[in-house]
């Protein structure tokens, strides 16, 4: 007889043997199966459960290797008696959890800032399950290379990478990762830099906060582009009020005047973010020029360069610099996967050192057995290869995208110069983006207002980014339309 | 004929398929083998290198799936034509790469502070090496679970759940490792949380980073053991340079009048970082009763106190907090593996909403691959059983240390009263620690000298750490009493 009515849970993953495994492992460590408690026997476990037999024998013996129950001679599996050491448990059972205390704190109080009331890009989370998701930044599940991943990840779970990655690497990056970083990431780029010169970071966002503590005091002015990234700017208002805001033309970033009030200049050359603008050759020569003259440090974010389908790539920024005052941000965030984290930040060794010794105190490092997986997908060539699929399919959506969007926005588009994987679309005079979106959503069109990207107070409401990282043709075909109708 | 001499790399890793693979990508993508080259034949290639044909067959065929070569029937392969579009190399060859450009920029005056100047613990890198490692917290490759890894490693990289954890989650974390955090993590500390009152972080430094920035402005003082943890210290000095020191006794940290002038105290209750007392419980309501007085912040890092092989475990001070006041900080490096860096963050659900959109513009997240890793880790009951076998093996370890010390360094040390992983020693009068870990060093014997772990100006020399964490019994019996000679 069992005592419990044992059922596996209902939208579970994993073998059926790690269900049962897992479902034994709670009822231990919660206490409903106590210390020297007999175990169900196994036949009837299964009948109970309705799976095989040699299922829950294989899910017992992982249980008896794990320690977790014991064997007695012809008497079957008992709950081990020193499992529950080191619990300590509430005087309450599970089932009478209490409430935790109530907060007597003034937290409002004792808060030295509010990073909550800073405005972001709100995604919706289910953004998979709209029909037409013309979101930007995410990724496509037909894109990310399964098998490649797996390749990388075995290579990982060996002995010899195993100790390589899991011990206390206190401040440093794994060599491997630096190589590659070294050798095939930043020639694509035009930059030849020395292995001091490179800082892995937990992705792109991490270096622009790693930088702008660095370098920004409160006294300090910073130049951004507006419309801008909205994350970047709540990074460097951590540090400093003190926002110059620099315009955007056809060329990129408008150099003028106001450049000599900054110290520090954040920029995205390659792709203007959101406008998609690619900063031109002699912008990019004066820009450095206007550094040089009025000492000012720049930030360049290389985002999304990979994806050069429509035109010869121009060379990053970093690579015109004379004067090492060129701090170059990049990640694997579009080409392979958001979630994974991972991105890099290159600049004269004096200032990577520092970067180096933060980046200790605040994390120590991006997770050692990650930058080994990704070591190993860039060493055998798993990345460029990605980058050319990508690449192919982005080109086919946006040929689609654009004749489409010419077709239902006439005149309201520009191509964006360098490939890219959204348009920024102009529309009607008069147009109010944060209506058009709400009633969008309503229709299963999700877009990216442009409202958000605009400095507090400078907004300009017809605009709006219409992404194609993660929706298909057919959606594209289909939803643009709908959406052309809906302004 | 084959134009190249091709070597493999001598101290190479992965099977001969990958390494002749990751040659050729390596050849392409540096244009040894420029787009349209004919590929040495297979049957050469594989005399040159000494490998089976077959092998290099396999290796082809993977290049050709990953579009690096092209094959044209009956005359072999071929360097595809479009797999450079998208390099920009510098006009050099890849032999002859340019130095990066002369630092013009004055670095020191662009910099708002410099965190390379904090001290901290240098440890060597090689310390492996080494015949009596006495470091700690590093991690033991005969404890590392890497069946268990494995077989979690395996999960995550099914479909299912790449596409949960590769999309962007902004600000998000996995729901399924909080959930194991909930349930399996904080009850055995006696802390019931809810799920939105738990932050992931990466690894416990990042969680105290993220509180030092959210609660102390420059006027405001922390309170911080003396000895103490060095590069929470650090982290605290990028926000305040007031730092109250608190002593240390038998029962832990002192409560004394000076906690008054302090907004937040920072304490290491289970085991007092490095002097491995255990803060008695009157001790305990004594603190929180003057921190509910003065209206203080405490910030428990609660390190290691899953090895209580010692004693009764004490609930963690969070599980006596009825005012809501205490953030407690908890991470896997000591049970798991450091490299990963997975720390989490308890406290009311008023601080976690700033500290989490803090930590989205700082990183986003802790890598999501990783959280998932992790949340399976926990939940198929891996960790429980591997608190249990490491505890099991420190006590070892810890019983032997333990006699051995007495025998050598009568009256120098205390049992620590709540397990652990390592030794404070207190050394004759007059010894030079640092004098002594030199001459450690020198005989193969590693050794932390305390000075470091005191407050600048307030070092105690007499003072050593052996960490026991990463070192055999036999090592134990040989290395100690050498250690014991040195003194």
């Amino acid at each position: 007889m069992i005592d419990y009515l044992f059922r596996l849970p209902e939208h579970a993953t994993g073998t059926l043997q790690s269900q049962i495994q897992e479902m034994m492992v709670d009822a231990i460590t919660r206490g409903h199966l106590a210390p020297g408690a007999t175990m169900p026997s196994g036949r009837k476990l299964a009948e109970q459960l309705k799976v095989a037999r040699n299922t829950v024998v294989l899910a017992y013996q992982q249980l008896l290797d794990e320690g977790f129950i014991v064997a007695r001679e012809r008497s079957g599996f008992y709950v081990s008696e020193d499992v529950r050491a080191g619990f300590v448990h509430s005087p309450d059972t599970d089932s009478n959890i209490p409430s935790p205390p109530a907060n007597k704190t003034d937290w409002a109080s004792k808060l030295s800032f509010f990073p909550d009331a800073f405005p972001y890009l709100h995604k919706p989370q289910d953004w998979q399950r709209y029909p037409y998701p013309f979101v930007y930044g995410q990724f496509d599940k037909k894109l990310f290379p399964i098998a490649d991943w797996r390749d990388c990840c075995r290579e990982a779970a060996g002995i010899a990478a195993i100790h390589n990655w899991a011990s206390d690497h206190v401040d440093r990056d794994s060599e491997l990762l630096v190589e590659q970083v070294h050798s095939k990431l930043l020639p694509r780029r035009g930059i030849w830099a020395g292995r001091d010169e490179i800082l892995i970071t937990v992705g792109a966002q991490n270096a622009l906060f790693l930088a702008a503590q660095l370098l920004l005091k409160s006294s300090d002015t910073i130049g951004m582009e507006n419309p801008g990234y909205v994350d970047a700017r709540n990074t460097f208002l951590t540090q400093t009020q003190r926002i110059e805001l620099l315009d955007i033309d056809e060329q990129g970033m408008v150099i003028d005047e106001r450049l000599a009030n900054c110290q520090c200049v954040y920029t995205t050359p390659s792709h203007q973010f959101p406008t998609t603008y690619t900063m031109s050759k002699p912008r990019r020569l004066e820009l450095l020029e206007q550094a040089n003259k009025h000492n000012i440090i720049i930030i360049e974010d290389d985002y999304e360069s990979e994806f050069n389908y429509g035109a010869e790539p121009i060379p990053a920024l970093k690579s015109l610099d004379t004067e090492g005052r060129v701090i170059y941000v990049g990640s694997l965030s579009k080409t392979l996967a958001p979630g994974i984290r991972l991105g890099y930040m290159v600049a004269p060794r004096e200032f990577i050192r520092q970067a180096k010794a933060l980046r200790r105190i605040m994390l120590r490092h991006p997770p050692s057995n990650n930058q080994f997986i990704i070591a190993q997908f860039l060493k055998r060539g798993y990345h460029d290869a990605l980058i050319r699929r990508t690449s192919h399919t982005l080109f086919h959506r946006s040929k689609i995208m654009k004749t489409l969007l010419d077709e239902h926005f006439p005149g309201g588009t520009q191509k964006p110069d360098f490939g890219g994987s959204s348009f920024w679309v102009r529309g009607p005079e008069g147009l109010d983006c944060r209506v058009l979106g709400e009633a969008a959503k309503q229709r299963g069109i999700l877009i990216e207002t442009g409202d958000t990207f605009f400095f507090p107070g400078t907004e300009k409401l017809n605009y709006f980014r219409l992404g194609f990282s993660s929706i298909s043709i057919e959606q594209i075909k289909t939803g643009l339309p709908l959406l052309g109708e809906l302004v």
